[in-house]
């Protein structure tokens, strides 16, 4: 560990690490916040969307005649309103509006806005698709297939040698790892190799998807909308529209739960495409089904996993092959899921062969750390059975083999100083970890990996003349970060946590800022503001040395006042913030600190989870007895959304591993668009979930923050599935272990004589 | 001139001094803008505010009983419900909600916030306030006179020596001058003396004031309304509520019309102090009556003027004496007139002697260049007698006695560069001066001055990855200077002017900005975003030089493109701004430019206007037949709409001259509070307004801009009188020149043997 390492667990923080209101808190539950669908425009028209009824269907030709002189109906678009587009949104664009064909039960295909709900709608079945119907494929080992129906004639699989020749549902494949397996396995003493099968969940945010979108005659357009990233969806939309992306102003409303899932667009161009050509402002709000059926949903997966150990619990090779279906357009985070699957471990042999592949589902969106869980199911699996086969306690088995600082990673690079081993002995030193069990009841542990991403942040500080101060961020809130925020300004600043207040700003009133996704945003949006705060802090430092007379160089900030220093120590009375912002208009005008950064440094996080399962043998159900969460947040600026973070990820988890799950039949339709049929976890699911907050700073932030939101649902469906194939006596392999699974897995053990 | 200032004559702007359309211009006339009133919340109510009937009345007690228990009654408020407040604001406060007395017409007593118009309307008529009813006073003189009913018990004539020791409606004494004006007279062959009068007048916006207030259970606020200050209404509000400015988020609406009136508050702390009570958003909406009743009009204002004047044409001396009245409040803008009224000419001997009155109005705000067109009013009228008296032509009569470059004004510094002579010069030249007139026709010659102001100012400009910029700015537009702001931001970045969109910012999102007033928005602005567009261009150039390997003191930037220069000059092709923009993640992340100022060194800016006025004299009816204006711009960044200043001034001063007028009753009531009884000028009242932009550049603006929305109405008011005096055959001495008063002078005149 180095000093400056040291230097970060030693800082005693005033304000960072306590636990103060969220400014937007009161807001949310007394229902002052205002949602995606909670905006409204004078003369707005009401936007909805055709969709196809089929799986996979040629579009011969989409005539909207009578739907045009229906009374009320305003604007009729189609993919022909849409701008072209370069390579890298081609997908977005054929995704948000279906051009020569439909890819998936759900695709858009036209849109119409009118002065009703229930005019749109009517119009709606007055559109005349003429549909030619192909064949489809939902599932990915059947996409694989060379006999599969193909749904894009130019794709044809990249990433192998030799190049094919012909068109495939193969996107790409992805390989990394290093040393040599077959050597690594030739080691082991024991080896474990197994399938895996997960199904598509989503992310089941409450929200639904909403927008009011305006263009005016003059082509300059405003955008409301429930998102995780309205810079991004400005720079999309305005591309998908033909416009300047200063002629598109975006505004993100309070988001319902987002989770990944709202880093994309679906229905903001076409509101816009509505307004622009009926010359009103346009809302489109979401059905439950539409999202299920047209959002971003996760891919389902087939995975193959090998591992070798030997007697003593040294991993000596790992080898997992991951099949992801990512819905009609390429791009599953398979890449993501074999860089991760074996992150946790120090391995001398290591390789994971991942392939991309489309399949007539719609266009996989983000959700929580992508790839990773599944591939942490997996794998995980695996390293349980193993330490069960040589007796050795999992925890021990996972650190002998965790990776540490200076370990080489499984994806490629060296790891700096990681929290693996802390999360691991926490794990173990629980009073959890040795609890009683009782009949069929089971204890499962798991570790998982999640990089955490940095990128583009802009933040400005303003200090009022009252001392008070507003922070614009560019962040949309998806988790208390208006509050980390705010601390981290107070903190640096040396005020109060009240006097800060926090707001997300629009897209015309702050530089561009990426997506609040990858766990990005208490490390980068963070290191934004302090660094906003540190140039304010000079700006206040060199009124004061102004006041005062001296050279700017000789006032020092401490606990919010300047003070002069050096030569000058003591000759001035210091000056609070408040002082020098009352005065700043006779010192030079108002005072800000601004940050403009592509954020690098963002650390790695690990988690290892321990849970307690109980399945009935009579009906298969399993239930979540017990759950504790440890993971690493370098530094927790507000412990409770951090643990609010861990909690959530372990509830969603629940529901991935237990229950949650795409059903498509046949016909290629989706069969359970609804929460009735979509069973995510309620409260009655669930037990409390507890956490461990382990801090081993990240030397990229001032404060060692790491990103807390996605790590936290990578080692649940492992850590249940242990618990569960631990309750049931059977190793479960296929997610959900919904109760028909987990009783026909006992029913097969107790026929192969296992059970 | 110096040599930067020659520079600035020479400048080639190619953006600058063009015309594009305004960014609002289409949202304006297709109705797609959002006003005041176009906000609406969800959950909001309807605020109404009772206004005492009487002039002056002690309130004994304001009974809500019944109010309240009327159903669909949310709050009531009071002056309880607000904050104790600094002397600053004592009088704003006390206007916004009476305290012990009602002082005027109007005052505000309470305030109901109900869920519809009409149960807000019910519940007013609910509100038992017990009143004891004073003598009142609304005439300026009789409030000065020993005996008036005096206003506020703390009010102590200051300004005076000895101090007096009784409470008086005059506030205060101003006196500004220099020489001995005794000594100046008796060197006078003619000295003209003469008493003039004026009423008060409203600006006559034609958007009433609206807004919507909302503070949560949390004390967190937010307002939308209709000003040309946001900032200032936040920290004013915040202030009236005791909040800290932190906690209330204003955003501007677009604004119809404003002129100074609205650079206060009115209606936006009680929308908030009733949302607070209430919990749920308030939309205030004030109605034409509240206006004119309750809003701030000009102050009625008697004059006195004596100037004398040699034979040569020289003037010897100027004296004044200006009486305002400023309403029910301290603050008549009196000494601005004081300090304007003799600003256009280099006088020995110069003294005016000012009086701040109070009395039963509304307390006043400002309109255009406050307290200036009446005192010029006063003083030209006296210079063109005086020129007629000797014998000489009237311009030629103010070119002789003309500031300029390095004269001692009348109120104390000395001035710069000034563009007065110029503008008397091409009057004089103008075809105009010399038509010929006819019968019951004259014509008028005025010139007049103004300070303009600079002030508190921030900008922030930020470079999108396709080359559009976004600029934010956080002065309201009240006459186009969002795209003005956009001219000179793609002037500096030598992009075109389509590629930036100006908006104007929350009071969240950017640092404090002073109001739109003074004429200090193109100057300061227009200062704080080319310094922002240079910031940016420093970092353009950083990051060419990063992509190049080379230092950034070796960078230009010319005309829209970075360049290697000095020792590297013509190593690499240059980069454009887009080019740069697009590679801006890889860089560094995002470009911005940032100015926070205090912005100093606004331009003083003098006009000359020209007016033909025929005068019917069988009713006294006087018709403006021709107008011309000359002014100096400095820099006209936008002719346009400099014309539409210049124009729009022109327009006001003719309804200030003939027909507008508060009229009171012997009840201390307004009598005429609707666009019925108060006659604004309609498109039949008027010529076309020719314009003259004259450019004498600000050497204290990078492109030479001199505010223009003030100094457009200082000559009105004198150049219509002398016109209207003229064609009248005798001198007018009182606004407005209504006919009856016109009948009365020309009936005067024939009277006393004069016509």
């Amino acid at each position: 560990m180095t000093n400056s390492e040291t230097g970060l667990k030693e800082r005693q923080f005033k304000i960072v690490g306590t636990r103060p209101l969220r400014p937007d808190g009161i807001d949310k539950v007394t229902g002052r916040a205002r949602f995606g669908a909670d905006m409204a425009a004078p003369g707005m028209l009401v936007g909805k969307i055709l969709r196809s009824p089929h799986a996979h269907a040629r579009i011969r030709s989409i005539d909207a005649t009578k739907a045009l002189v229906l009374p009320g109906v305003k604007a009729v678009v189609t993919h022909e309103d849409f701008a072209e587009v370069g390579a890298d949104l081609q997908d977005v664009l054929e995704n948000v509006m279906a051009q020569d064909k439909a890819l998936y039960d759900g695709h858009a295909v036209a849109a119409v806005a009118a002065i009703s709900a229930g005019v749109a709608r009517k119009a709606l079945r007055l559109i005349e698709v003429d549909y030619e119907i192909l064949p489809h494929v939902t599932d990915v080992e059947a996409a694989m297939a060379a006999e599969a129906p193909v749904l894009h004639d130019d794709i044809v699989t990249s990433g192998v040698e030799p190049a094919p020749k012909t068109p495939s549902n193969v996107v790409h494949r992805h390989e990394f790892g290093h040393g040599d397996v077959a050597e690594g396995l030739a080691q082991a003493d024991v080896v474990i190799e197994h399938d895996f099968k997960t199904a598509a969940t989503h992310q089941g945010y409450i929200e639904p998807h909403a927008c009011v979108g305006s263009v005016g005659p003059d082509g300059q357009g405003e955008l409301w909308c429930c998102t995780q990233g309205h810079f991004w969806v400005r720079n999309t939309c305005a591309a998908l529209l033909g416009m300047d992306v200063s002629h598109l102003r975006v505004t993100a409303s309070e988001i319902g739960g987002g989770f990944g899932g709202k880093t994309t667009v679906f229905i903001d161009p076409v509101a816009l495409a509505l307004s622009r050509k009926a010359g009103r402002p346009v809302k489109i709000v979401m059905s439950r089904e539409e999202v299920f059926r047209a959002s971003g949903p996760t891919s389902s997966t087939a995975m193959t996993v090998k591992i070798g150990v030997r007697r003593d619990g040294r991993i000596t090779a790992g080898e997992a092959v991951l099949k992801f279906q990512g819905g009609a357009f390429a791009g599953s985070p398979v890449d993501l899921g074999a860089m991760t699957a074996f992150a946790c471990y120090d391995l001398e042999h290591v390789k994971t062969v991942a392939y991309d592949v489309v399949t007539n589902r719609p266009k996989q969106a983000a959700y929580r750390a992508p790839g990773a869980p599944m591939a942490a199911f997996a794998v995980e699996s695996v390293i349980d059975e193993l330490a069960s086969k040589i007796g050795m306690d999992p925890i021990e088995l996972r650190l002998k083999n965790a990776v540490e600082n200076g370990s080489q990673s499984s994806y490629g690079p060296k790891f700096g100083p990681v929290g693996l081993v802390e999360t691991l002995v926490a794990a173990r030193e629980h009073e959890h970890y040795t609890a009683p069990l009782g009949a069929n009841q089971g204890r499962g542990i798991a570790s998982g990996f999640w990089f955490n991403f940095g990128g583009q942040t802009c933040v400005s500080l303003n200090i009022n003349a009252d001392g008070s101060v507003a922070l614009a961020v560019g962040t949309p809130d998806i988790g208390g970060s208006r509050a980390s925020m705010g601390q981290m300004a107070a903190e640096e600043l040396g005020i109060g946590y009240d006097k800060v207040r926090t707001i997300v700003a629009d897209t015309a009133s702050l530089g561009y800022n990426d997506i609040s996704e990858g766990s990005r945003v208490t490390f980068s949006t963070g290191l934004a503001t302090i660094q906003a705060a540190r140039d304010a802090i000079g700006k206040l430092c060199g009124r004061a040395a102004q006041t005062w007379g001296i050279s700017p160089d000789a006032v020092v900030w401490e606990d919010g006042y300047a003070r002069p220093a050096g030569a000058n120590a003591g000759e001035f009375p210091p000056l609070s913030l408040a002082e020098i912002a009352e005065t700043a208009a006779k010192t030079g005008g108002p005072i800000a600190g601004h940050c403009e950064v592509n954020a690098a440094g963002a650390g790695v996080s690990f988690a290892t989870h321990l849970v307690d399962a109980e399945v009935d043998p009579e009906t298969g159900r399993a239930k979540i007895l017990r759950y504790t969460v440890v993971q690493d947040a370098g530094k927790a600026i507000h412990p409770s959304y951090v643990e609010g973070q861990y909690q959530g990820g372990a509830v969603q988890g629940v529901g991935w591993a237990l229950n949650e799950e795409y059903i498509y039949g046949e016909d290629g339709r989706l069969q359970n668009p609804s929460f009735l049929d979509y069973r995510i976890p309620v409260a009655s699911d669930l037990p409390m979930i507890d956490t461990v907050i382990v801090e081993v700073p990240n030397p990229g932030h001032p404060y060692g923050v790491r990103g807390v939101g996605e790590t936290s649902i990578v080692p649940p469906l492992a850590a249940i599935a242990n618990a569960v194939s631990a309750a049931a006596g059977v190793r479960l392999t296929e997610l959900p272990m919904s109760p028909p699974r987990v009783l026909r897995g006992i029913d097969e053990a107790a026929a192969n004589g296992k059970a």
